[in-house]
Order: structure tokens, then sequence, then C-alpha cells
């Protein structure tokens, strides 16, 4: 499968012809050893210089995906083990559900993959169930308490909260302080506290009509979107309808993602609001007592895992927040690591989900901002599929054969179809970076609809248009995106203009990201209205902003393809990841459920109990 | 806080008088690297000789614990740190939710801990994690399978399950072909399938009434004992009242336990029974495609986790199955690799969960039954404290100061009590085992009152009974132990002697245990009379038996102390799990699921920032 390679640790492929199985070839490949990345790693390195910084986004993609993630592995193989450069790959690590359900695994594809691919689509180093583990802890803290506030007197609950050691002398635990500081209760001695302190420190009065912090599974489980709980006799009538997310759309994944250090995190995590008291004021994790262990639960989840390309160049995998609801890119700590790592000259390649308008918006808007990093170059990935779908070929659905539009030559469909790409890459240049388009190709694909392509990119603004075959070649398909990008890179030299300043209000900043999709206005529903005014009051206002809109199309309306222009974009309502740190708009519906189909991915999915190999992943 | 030992792997510790937290304990020493030990070890080591085999139970403990973990462990580092013995000690994985709840963790305690102590109580090597996520998995497959069952014809329904690829042509995935074998249908071939065969295969028509598996999660959350899901708008109003239970208590923990080999572990998974169909036949995770997936999942879960005791003796921490709906035994697969390392004239020390009249019973009569292995020494840990309430002393009440009975001498308690011991004495010595009582000795217990247990315990036909104070002085004050429990195992001889053989009825293996409880008869409900009819009928009557009862008696009623014998035990319910292998008979309700109290122990976990460290685990 392999044949020698100059640099020790990097592979050479013999590539097949037609593509085998995705799990064929990264079974075929011996990996090197998996480890953690100690985020300490970042200490020592204080003194280097960072390397380049490339976000690789996408056009608006058809159901089937085009490619993203195959071009952030198959780029980096070119920079690695072909044009010799030091170079790591930063990818979300992907949720277990659709491993199992639908969609299959997330390393990438063909010979453009991160192995241990069955290590990378299941369990890995466990932070998923980490993040699923403080999720629930921190639910089950909310139902307890509610019930255990009901049935004592604020002396009861003081007196169990607060109890007296063998000594009779009461202290306060140090997340206590905490809420005593948030309530301008500046006593450290608990029997100092008058009875009023002592109802305003005990009962946190949680409004359940408030509660937004819900259960999560890494498990693609539908009969649990809405469900009510209580219902055993101990709880005594105490129910309550709520339901599970999938763990990725937890907030703790985004906290994970967006994070700078363990002491950041600790204090994210604290900071966290599950509801409102009766009173409207905001709840925390750490008023419920939490903030600590919560962090203790993530202690080794904060340290990326470091895996590996087909050619044996560095990944780092680390944490994968969703792309609606939450900011859809891997963590800040992976690429800061990374850009120390492969220094001055080197190379990070991170993928932001969704397409451009959503994945590399957040990536600017959110991750850059909290990272203070800049980016030389933004990819986006194009292919001859989307393309055509975007000028007015017919419906692409997953699991149904493609029409043939798709899969002959049709020049005009790919010409008409370029004006979404034109608007992905004068909205990316916006943010003063160096635009580079890669054609991911088909076998379809023909000379003259990517000719197009090119001179539609050229005319658009990008720095360079390069076809690129990575999925079926490795990096060795890469190698001309490689040289583009590092040409980007080395003539990138503006700072990062984000979309909106933070101190604008929170319509305004909603206002500036739809007028980047194209919408001509914006219409606000009374619930969000209503939300809006509650986050500015508790003083949540200067956070980003983190659209929660369909990837499917420019507007909230899947089926509007191409550069839609004449749509308002109505906001049903707005929600906050306050520890995570941005205010979510739901634009139309999300689902943060997936469910499965009458015949999931597992029926394929078994170990060789002789050899110990996962089969059927895919 | 260490010296210098003769075995470089060996620490000796330097103890200080009162005994420190255990977290301080634990955190001053550093640890040797944690590493998995594979399953393949034992096909090595295949011709080594099995070392001696020590199962540790205890009396019939107060809801303090009579220090049965810090025992094993003492134990062995007196075995291996003072006695020159190559010993393992091999123990559950303790759940994540007491860690955060009211007991705090299980690592043992004092100068006689598993280490690190903070990995060993939280995720671990993520075993439990992926329990979680492989029960759930299985749940998430059961609703949805009949939601789409009942929206769909049979023809439609065998379409989806088994597509026509891109040539039309369709297959069955391997784990349908096992449904098939079930259906006595010899085809192979979906095309040849007869409507009636097609309707049989595709229709699982599970009766959700009858539905026995629950989800599970790994946190102390009481609101899920009893919930109602489907109620999203999607689900269509099929909701269903339903459950979560902790994930400990998952049958594939179960499973974990008594597994032998990766081959096996297949098997059992796929052979667990969710419910039945309407027709009253079994449904399997085979009959949901689901075997192979879950074994995928529980693929790393298999191979034991390597830790260390304070003093350098390794440990082997591998499963955690709840000793009262399950066996509460750790893994078969543990001991076994263990037993060959230590091999000829070394020693493998495991602990069986609650009394004696539990978990040795179980440790007998499931996993030696299950796993072919024969112990030569049971030790029984014994407290002055519980002997005394066992003779009549006042209530031991957890969170509670102790009376004064329990602080002084009273020997008259003491010798009243041990009616106690003398019962698990003689119990034990059924087997055909020698059996050592380990006095664990409280710093306010006088040697008068140690002489009556010794003397007690030799007239019950005690081969020893050592007084032992490892929690204050380590393996140093376990030697005595150490030198009784190397004289009993080398003067063994007898073959093991189960209390019941598997081929009698399910009425007679339950009531040859009810007798060995001490019981006058057994009284069946209606409920439990139905289930073992159909049981036998379904096939499954010659599974072992594991009894779920109270720790805290002989009898169902935890306030009858002593060695109670007039008393006919109620069985309840009957329930079972069959991928595991066991029946298991419900005396009285067991809770499954437990609560955080009003101030968890989550309120004192935090972590250092700066040092990474861990604070105020206990």
């Amino acid at each position: 499968m392999t044949t020698p390679a100059p640099n020790p640790t990097i592979r050479r492929l013999d590539v097949a012809s037609p593509v085998p199985a995705d799990i064929d070839i990264a079974n075929a490949v011996e990996p090197l050893h998996i480890a953690d990345v100690l985020l300490s790693v970042l200490d020592k390195l204080q003194g280097q210089q960072d390397g380049y910084y490339v976000v690789v986004g996408g056009i608006t993609p058809t159901p089937l995906g085009e490619g993203k993630s195959t071009t952030t592995v198959g780029l980096c193989q070119a920079l690695g083990a072909f044009l010799d450069k030091k170079v790591v790959t930063c990818v979300r690590q992907p949720s277990q559900g659709p491993t199992f359900g639908i969609k299959g695994g997330a390393a990438g594809g063909g010979y453009s993959q991160v192995i241990p691919m069955d290590e990378f689509n299941l369990h890995m180093t466990g932070d998923i169930h980490a993040i699923t583990a403080a999720n629930n802890l921190l639910a089950a803290a909310i139902d307890t308490r509610i019930f255990h506030e009901a049935s004592q007197s604020d002396k009861a609950l003081f007196n169990r909260l607060c109890p007296p050691n063998k000594e009779g002398k009461r202290r306060f635990a140090d997340v206590m302080l905490r809420r005593l500081i948030k309530l301008g209760i500046s006593k450290t001695d608990p029997d100092e506290l008058t009875p009023e302190e002592v109802r305003r420190f005990a009962r946190l009065d949680i409004d359940p009509a408030s509660i937004t912090w819900r259960r999560v599974m890494d498990v693609n489980d539908r009969f649990l979107r809405k469900i009510t709980v209580g219902q055993g006799p101990e709880e005594k009538g105490m129910v309550r309808e709520t339901g599970f997310d999938i763990s990725v759309a937890s907030e703790i994944m985004a906290v994970l993602a967006l994070t700078t250090s363990l002491a950041d995190m600790r204090e994210r995590l604290g900071r966290m609001v599950i509801g409102n008291s009766k009173a409207g004021e905001p709840v925390t994790a750490d008023d419920l007592g939490l903030g600590g262990a919560l962090t203790v639960l993530m202690k080794d989840a904060i340290h990326p895992t470091l895996m590996q390309t087909l050619e044996g160049t560095p990944v780092l995998v680390h944490a994968g927040p969703f792309a609606n609801i939450a900011h859809g890119n891997s963590s800040i700590v992976a690429d800061k690591i990374a850009l120390k790592l492969v220094g001055k000259g080197g190379f990070v390649v991170t993928e932001a989900g969704f397409g451009a308008d959503i994945g590399t918006e957040k990536f600017m808007d959110i991750k850059c901002r909290y990272s203070g990093l800049t980016p030389q170059c933004a990819i986006i990935v194009a292919t001859i599929r989307a393309l055509k779908m975007h000028g007015g070929g017919p419906d692409v659905v997953a699991g149904k054969p493609l029409d043939h539009a798709y899969v002959s030559e049709n020049v005009a469909l790919v010409e008409a179809g370029c004006v979404n790409l034109a608007k992905h890459i004068s909205n990316t240049k916006g943010y003063g970076v160096n635009v580079v388009v890669a054609i991911n190709k088909f076998a379809t694909d023909t000379d003259a609809e990517m000719e197009v392509v090119k001179k539609a990119a050229m005319a658009a603004g990008a720095f360079d248009a390069v076809v690129c075959s990575h999925h079926a070649h490795g990096g060795k398909g890469a190698v001309d995106l490689g040289v583009a990008v590092q040409r980007a890179c080395e003539s990138q030299a503006e700072p990062l203009k984000f979309l909106y300043p933070l101190d604008s209000s929170i319509k305004e900043k909603i206002e500036s990201i739809a007028k980047f999709y194209g919408a001509s206005g914006v219409e606000y529903s009374e619930q969000a209205e209503k939300q809006i005014e509650m986050y500015t009051k508790q003083g949540f206002s200067n956070l980003p902003i983190c659209m929660a809109k369909t990837q499917y199309s420019f507007s909230h309306v899947p089926s509007m393809k191409g550069a839609p222009s004449d749509f308002v974009l109505p906001i049903r309502d707005v929600r906050a990841s306050i520890g995570a740190g941005f205010i979510y708009p739901l634009v139309g519906t999300m689902s943060t459920m997936p469910g499965l189909p009458t015949r999931p991915c597992f029926y394929e999915i078994d170990i060789d109990t002789t050899t110990g190999k996962v089969m059927g992943l895919s």
C-alpha cells in the first residue's frame, strides 16, 4: 500500500482506481501512535513565531457535501508530503450519532483521510463523552435543586448547603463565594448572613419555564426530542417538559472549542446560563455549585488529540460544535498549538463547517475574535455538481441517483451557478484575506466546465482558482492547490476586518450579517424581540452573533439557490450560549437531535473477532 | 512521602497519623503510567499456570461500609510490598454518579488506595461511557423501529432494509442472516423470500408494553427515573413511558463483566433481549441489526485498565456491574489475565460487591460458573461497628454521628452480633473454600472486642481470623492477613461446590438461594409467576440466578440484622439479562437511578488551574 518517502513520518500512497471504500484504504495503512497533545506545549513554544493560518470553507453545498474535509486533508498531504512544508491539519471530532445513522463517518474520503478512521469516528479519546457527562450532571442538578427548594424552608436549605462540621462550624465551599459576590454579599462566614441574605443565597428560585439547558446524548434518538421528566412517584408530581439534543449541540462543546486555557474554561463553564430566576435574573452553573466539577470532568478534553493523514502528516482533532446553533469550528486551543508547532513558514489548515456564509463567517467573527489570530488565506471549495445546482439544475437528493445533468457536460448550468461562488468570494474577501478557490474534481467533470469556474472565480476577485483531485490521488492531487495557498499566504498583509463591532446592538449585528447574506431586511418575531430585550437587559448584548441558519442557501429558504437578494431574513427566536460567548438567533427551525433511518449504517458495522478490525464503517 | 524499596516498582509509604484526606494521600504519590492490558496477553500466557485466586466479601454491612475495597487493596499491598509475592488486585470501576453525588469515590481509603484516584473515580479509559453509548444506541433503535414499522407496508419496510444497489441487486447484511436463521428461513437471496417470509423477516412487531430495555446515563438524575418519550410533533403521538437507569446498571456492563473473549462478547451482545414481539417471542439486539455495531462500540472496553496501589503493586480495573440487579463482580477477563500474569504461587485478589450473601454467592454461582475458575480462599471482612449493630446496637445512619455504643468498648454487643459473621462463614465454606476473616480495625476498637470476634470466627469454621490496620498503615497493616491468606490458599484442595445445578428449575434455584439466606420459604407474586413461566417457555430456565436483594440483611428486610431465619422471601418480579446470562428475581424494590442530595459532593470538587490537580474528591 505504501512506498518509502524521504521524511520517516511521511508515507507515500500507491493509489488504486477506481478508489476503494474509505475503510479499506484506511485499514491498509499502519498508523503511528495516537497521543494527546498537552495544552502546556503552548507555554514551551511561547517564543516561537506563528505559521500561516488557512481556513477552508465552501460554496453553498448540495445535500451530498462538496468535500471540504477531504480538501482540508488533501491540501495538508500535499503541503507536507510533496511540498516539504511543516503542516498541521486542525479538524473537528465528529459526533458518533451520524456514524451509526445515515451519514457515516467524517474523516475525509478516498486517499485523503484522517486515520485511524475507526477511532476518529468512534469514541476517540472520549472528549464527547466527557461533554455528555458534564452537560447531564448540570441538567440533573437543575431539576434536583428545584425539587429540594420546593420542599425545604430557607433555613433548612441553608443548613443542608452549609452543614456544620463536628465542631459546629460552617463554611462556604469556594464556588459558593462566587454566588455571594454575584449577590453583592461581602461576607464569608455563613453564620453572619442575615435571614434575608440566607434566602437570597440559598434560593435560586429557578423558573422552570425559563430553563434552556437540555440533556444530551451522542446518539440519534429522535424519541428524546421532546419528553416529560419527573414522572416517578418519588418526584412528587414535579413533572416538566424538556428534551435531549445530540451531545455536540451542548454549549459545553462550544465552550471547549472557544476556550483559550484551563483557567478560561473554568470561568466559561461557571458562567453558563441555564435559565432565569422567577425575578428574571440569569442562573448560572456556578450558582448551582458546579463550575469546578464541570471543569474536572473536562480536564482531559481540553487537550487536543494528535492523529495523522493517510500520508503521515499530523492532524489535531479537537472539539466539534454544531455549525448552526453553535459556530461549527474546531478548537482555538488546537489552532494555537499548531501555529506554534509549525512555526514561521509552516501551515495550519482548519475547516469551518457548512458553507462559507456560515462557517467562514463564524470563523472570522467569533473564533478569530476570541483567539486574536489572523488567517492569511481562505479557501472556498467548489464542485461542478453544486455549481450546476445553483445554475438551475434539478434537485440533488441524498440516497437518490443523480440527474443526467450532473454526470455529463453542461457548461451553461455551471456558468449560471457561479453567482453563488462569486458571492462567497466577495464576502470572504471582505475580511481582508486572500481567497483561493479549490475546484474539487469528480470523474465526470470536464475541462470546459472547470475553465468556466476558474474564470468566474478570478473575475470575482479570487487570488487563484485551482483544480484538485486529492480524493483519487491523495496529496499529489492537491499540489497545485498547495502552491496557490503558499503564494496567497506569502502575499497577504492586511489585518482582519470583522463584519461588525461587538459594541453595536444585537439587532445591528444581526442586520450586518443579514446584509452579508444578501437579505433586503430582517423581520423579528415577538419572541425574538422579547429575547433580545431580555439579553440586552441582562448585559449580554456585547457578545458576537452566531446565526442558526440552513447551509443550503444564502437565505433562510433551502430551495433559494444561487445568490438570492430579494428576501427578508426572519428571526424566529433568539437564544444564547453565555459561557461559550455568543447569542444565537434562530432563522427557522433547527433540529438538534437527528433520527435513525429504517436501515441505519449500523447494519453493516461489525468487528472481525479474530483480528479485532472494524468492518463496514463508511 | 515515600522511601526507597527493594523492588523498583514498589513504593514504601511514610504514614501520618491521624490519616490525612484520601485525595491528599493519593496526590502525594507520583504514579507510574496507566495503560490498557490487552486481552491478547491471555494467548501469549496460555502455557502459564494460574496463581491463587482470592475473593473478598464482607459481613452484612452498616450503611457506612465496612472497608471491603480498602481491605482488598491493603492485602495486596501487604502481599506485594512486604511478603514479596507476585500479586494483582482486580476491582470494579465505580460509577461517576456517586463521585459527584453522596458517596464520593471508591478507590479504597487512607493508605490503601488505587491511584491515580481521580482517574479511577472519573472517566478512566471510558469503558462506562462506551456502555452508555452502546446501551442508548440500542434504545434509540427500538423506538425508531417501532415507529418505522407502524408507518410502512411489509414491502416498503423490506425495500428499505434491503435496498437494491445500482445494479438492482439486493443483499442481506451479515447480521440479517442471523435473524433469518432464527426464523428458520434458510434463504440468503432477498429476492427469493415469499411475501410471508418478507413479513416475518421485516416486522419485529415489538410489543411496546413488553420492552425491558431502558436508557442509561452515568449521572445521578432522579428526574429520569420515569419519563415519557416521543412527545415531539414528528413522532406523531407514539409516546411511551420508560426511564433511565444509571449506566452501571446496563446489561451491557454485566456482559462486559461476564464475557470471556471478543467473539463471546459479540454473541452475548447480539442475544440481549429487549422485549417481546406481540406473539410473545423474545426480540434481540441482533434482530434489530445491532450486535456487530454494539461490539464495535465496546471493542476497547474489553481490555482491562492497569492501575496501581499506593505502594506500587498492580491493579486491574475492569467492569463495574450493579450488585443487586446484576452480579456485582469485576470482570472475568481481568481475573483470567491476572491469574496468568502472577503465575504459580502468585495471588489474584478480587472484591465481590455487597455482603458475602450476595457478592460472594454471585461470585461463585455466576462468575466462577462462567469463567471455570476456582478460588482457593474467601475473605470475609468484618468490623466491630457492624457486629455491634448485628448484636442489637442502635441504628447506624450515614451523615449522622455514631452512637456511643460504637465508639467505646462493648464486648457483649460484639459477641451477640457474631451470629451474622458465623452464618457468612458457614455459607461461604459451603462452596468448599477456606474462609479467612479480616477484622478491619478502627481506632476505637479494643483488644477484648477483637478477641471475641476471632474466637467466634474459628468456632464457625474459619481457617483463620486476623486483625488488620491497612487504612492507617498501608500494606504493613495487613501483613498478618497476607500470611493467613497464603496459608489458606496453600492448604486448599477441594473443588468448587455450586449452590445449585443449572438444570434445576428457576423456582428450585431461587429456593436454594433463599435457604442459603436462612429463609423458611419463598413467596411469588402473580407477576413473578407469570415471568417465570414466560422465561421457562422461552428456553431461558437453565441460566443462573442473580438475586436482587438488599445488602443490609440476610433477609429482604433491611432492619432484620444478625442471622434471621423466620422469614419468607417474597419474589416481587422476575427479570432477565439474557445476553449477560442470568435471571434476576426482584426481592423488594431496587433503585437503579440514584439521586443527588441538596449539597452534592460536586460543591467541593474543583481544579487547580495552575497545576491541573483535582481538588475535593473524596
